[in-house]
């Protein structure tokens, strides 16, 4: 699945994988910091709000490109420049998700600007803390939030042994030069040339001295870091050749494939809590494993370990009744001490298994009651809480059909996310 | 809106507006075809299907290119070029979804063999039908979904009168040439170059004679047509701006971009169909309209006209029971006649009101029966029915939180289109 970022969803590593990444992992004994020049207007995508700060199921974007890194053990500092008028709400973002290895300082009135700004303040300290010169430095794009460690490992390790690196995508289309009158001049060989992505990494010094050196001219008009480390300090770069599931967010129809690009990745996984019906959670599991969903059973919610073990954002709660509220709220609890809440929107599908005894109308309305006034409060929490009413005293046959409705049902709510079905009480 | 399609939704256009197209339009006094190289694998995608034969909303994506095609009345022909393994795929698209200016013809081994072979299958009849040499063609990507008459207008013209014509857009990333060893060699000033797109335009008698007189270099590696007519029949094309709208779909998120473009165009209006309550009818406009989205109310649904006439694919049903069945068979019908469900997926929200006499919970059951029945045959005619119950018996304060709360689960269930979800009854 190339075309798929591998956080938030599930993924098991095998174990030679695991063993050569921390191979790799351990050669980087230097340390490494990261520019992330924010301070763009967004003009293309034909928004408001600059582009790194539109919500993306209700976080902005900057935070999961800034997430991305953080991940990653070896990178020590983050320093994020952004225009003086979103210093405020770049510290909120900070704050409010949880980022701690970030440094937020004012960028300049160009690109190149921003980015040396953002690398002076990575030599302002000299106390050890994580914020003192760097051996390599990473520049990276604010709006492209699917930057994974394997690539970043390969930026920095050419970066410190050529001077600086940098990602490349071949071209979408034919590159032409114009006339001035706006006729075609000339067509470049496709097959020469290259797209010059992000991340780049350079060593520190080298960075710094091309800054030092490079003109007004350069300041102004230029969009090439890697331009001025060959021009200016004779290094020419490494070229790494990148995914396209690293691209930048340009249009607004990037965003839309942002939001697909995680709602398909945090669809990948669920986790059932039986509930007593181990028999039942079996059936679901199959049926959900043959649509590639990854499935945890767990006998109960007690305790956060449940959640923070499990590593998905979307929990199946199987009830007879729904005196197992206080289930709900156990998770709800465990998923907000995890901060999973905090980082996507958590879903939560209540499944009512009605037997004979349950068939009285004036229950269902009850429960239609309780799912609703509770949806409206987890929504405000961030957590998705959907139920689907399930009737067990079919006959085997008509059984496996309504299990494999349920499955449907589920995995369309956990697909769409959607805040305003949540409360319903649907029937399979 | 820039960065939206104008079909398949609502759009009124002005008056002076509609004078200039029109004047426009009739400049276009000479036979005009199309040819759509189709033959590509689609490998960038990560997809087994090559993407112009994806479905997006139950159709190919190469059905909405042609369709795209033939919206405009001054194009006659479309000459779609098709591998040898496609071309009774090919077909049986061109007859489900009744496209009638198209021919499909084979392809070559390359993209300029294909193009070429397109070409020549504009001469072969001199009988005066669509068929017989056009003075200009267009030539276009079949996975370019989102082209307008207003772009296709431009460079028919541009390339009647220069020869040839091509759409280009700024580069999104800096070009850089590389060294064999993956260096960095150079990187071009961005502001000289452009991308170079389509939909590209040549006089038939210009784009023949270069194809007759180019080299097999040519037709195995080459990509770009303006090159073409360039080197071959020093014709310079004139560059026209392209909307990022017009984007090529290239990888699998550019699918899902696809997708939200067409669920977002077409939430932009629906339809209320009364069933005698003018008044509720009015106060559900009003909400929906405060959500930008453009509503017409009709009284009943006999004959076509309504569905015709509307312009929408998004049907309101409001009924005091179930007993309105018949009104939503009509409407089903009447979408039927008019393509409306063989285009896109149409919507139909059944909004039941409940007075007092109405409450009585196996009315309800009986309810939820009827719609789920009902739905699982429409959802095999392209027909999502949901069921939405709505209480009308409460306060005047209490229904105005009730009708807000209706649109947004109109709004949620017309922007998903989620088949999963057909036939629940859900509650305001």
């Amino acid at each position: 699945m190339p075309d798929r970022p591998l956080y938030p969803g599930y993924r098991v590593t095998p174990e030679t994988e695991l063993r050569e990444q921390m191979q790799d992992r351990c050669t980087v004994d230097f340390p490494v910091a990261v520019v992330l020049p924010a301070g763009g207007s967004g003009e293309r995508t034909g928004l408001t709000t600059p582009k790194q700060f539109v919500t993306v199921l209700n976080r902005p974007l900057i935070s999961y490109t800034i997430q991305a890194f953080e991940r990653v053990s070896w990178i020590k500092a983050i320093v994020v420049v952004v225009a003086k008028e979103t210093q405020d709400l770049m510290q909120s973002i900070v704050h409010k998700f949880h980022h701690v290895k970030v440094k937020v300082v004012q960028g300049g009135s160009t690109r190149h600007r921003s980015i040396y700004n953002g690398l002076q303040a990575l030599s302002e300290q000299t106390d050890g803390s994580a914020f003192t010169k760097p051996k390599v430095v990473i520049i990276h794009d604010a709006v492209r939030p699917f930057v994974e460690e394997d690539l970043l490992l390969k930026v920095t390790m050419a970066a410190k042994d050529q001077g600086a690196s940098g990602v490349i995508r071949p071209l979408v289309s034919t590159v032409i030069a114009t006339t001035t009158e706006g006729y075609l001049d000339h067509s470049l060989e496709r097959a020469k040339y290259r797209a010059s992505e992000m991340p780049q990494g350079f060593l520190y010094d080298v960075i710094c001295q091309a800054y030092q050196r490079c003109s007004e001219f350069d300041f102004e008009f230029g969009t090439e870091c890697l331009h001025l480390a060959l021009h200016y300090c004779n290094t020419n770069a490494k070229l790494i050749e990148g995914l396209p599931t690293q691209f930048k967010v340009t249009y607004k129809r990037d965003l839309a494939a942002v939001e697909s690009i995680f709602k398909e990745t945090l669809s990948q996984s669920v986790c059932i809590i039986t509930g007593g019906s181990a028999e039942l959670a079996g059936k679901y599991q199959k049926h959900l494993s043959a649509h590639n969903v990854a499935v945890d059973i767990k006998p109960n919610t007690k305790g956060s370990n449940t959640v923070s073990l499990s590593k998905t954002w979307n929990f199946i709660q199987v009830s007879v009744n729904t005196s197992s509220l206080c289930e709900i709220l156990d998770l709800v609890q465990a998923c907000e001490e995890s901060s999973h809440s905090l980082l996507y929107p958590v879903v939560i599908v209540w499944v009512l298994l009605k037997g004979n005894e349950r068939t009285c109308p004036s229950q269902k309305t009850d429960e239609s009651v309780t799912v609703k006034d509770l949806a409206a409060e987890l929504l405000q929490r961030n957590v998705l809480l959907y139920g689907v009413s399930l009737d067990c005293t079919v006959v085997p046959e008509q059984l496996e059909r309504s299990m494999e409705r349920l499955c449907q049902i589920t995995l369309c709510l956990i697909k769409d996310r959607n805040p305003a079905l949540t409360g319903q009480l649907l029937e399979v």
